[in-house]
């Protein structure tokens, strides 16, 4: 909340009266998570996503301090899972959230596929889940804060796995 | 805990003073899990366990009440999670266990390169990792509750990915 303060330039009073209260505001941190999301997956693929969410965290690790916003950012992700799995009302509400990024992975994939670049044995909806299987897993490895060290070659194999 | 001493035929009193506190109660609870799941791996391969789960959680989703207890598993790989990225104390004391289900994988993985059935242009520390990379997605899948459906292709193409 401080940082927050900070960022913005804005009282505690001033971002409370504009979002009504702290759910509110996780809501729209987490919404503009997923949106910044959508806009790499739409523009350079969820791999590259992966690939950049890597690179943030292995950045984290050397610069502990100045890199803080990313841990929290994971810190955030880690709350969406445990709402999902623990309050029902949060989950429609989320899918709509979460349909943004879903949407654009679908997109990027189907204009690979019209390019020749993707494998045309399995469903784009199936590399489309396997994809997201992946950046699951990685998001969890990261928000566990475990040594994101050596997963190159592993984001290799995922992004070879759907290329043909 | 009021299901433990269903189980055990064991009173709170006896189960406490077996395991000292919660914390170890937890962990041990957990450190069973990794033992459970390592013996899948080393037997039947880290896509068997991957399609295990899932079968486990679609059942629990028709079964609601008799499956609790797969629900509170999950629910306790959370707990991990969280606990890997806040508590410094508990990272080497969990690194200890989850080093079981890891070198399982890897000794199922050399096998099956020995009899010809993986491929060879990847090292086996790499299909290691993506395989985990892919359990700890559905983990993470399947502890926020999301429904698990459609997923077989996708381990299907998990396993795929490893073969030759």
């Amino acid at each position: 909340m401080r940082r927050l303060e900070q960022a913005t330039g804005l009282s505690r009073g001033a971002i409370f009266h504009h979002f009504r209260d702290k759910e509110s505001l996780f809501i729209a941190l987490a919404e503009d998570d997923a949106r910044r999301m959508a806009d790499v997956v739409a523009t350079q693929g969820l791999v590259q996503l992966m690939r950049d969410l890597l690179a943030g965290s292995r950045k984290l690790q050397h610069e502990a301090t100045s890199m803080r916003e990313d841990r929290d950012w994971l810190g955030a992700h880690l709350e969406v899972s445990r709402r999902l799995r623990t309050d029902p009302d949060f989950r429609p509400r989320w899918a709509e959230q979460s349909q943004a990024l879903t949407a654009a992975t679908r997109q990027r994939l189907r204009r690979q596929l019209e390019a020749g670049k993707l494998r045309t044995d399995v469903p784009v909806e199936v590399l489309a889940q396997f994809l997201e299987l992946a950046l699951e897993g990685l998001l969890s490895k990261l928000a566990m804060g475990l040594p994101p060290d050596d997963l190159e070659p592993v984001l290799d194999m995922v992004e070879a796995s759907v290329r043909q």
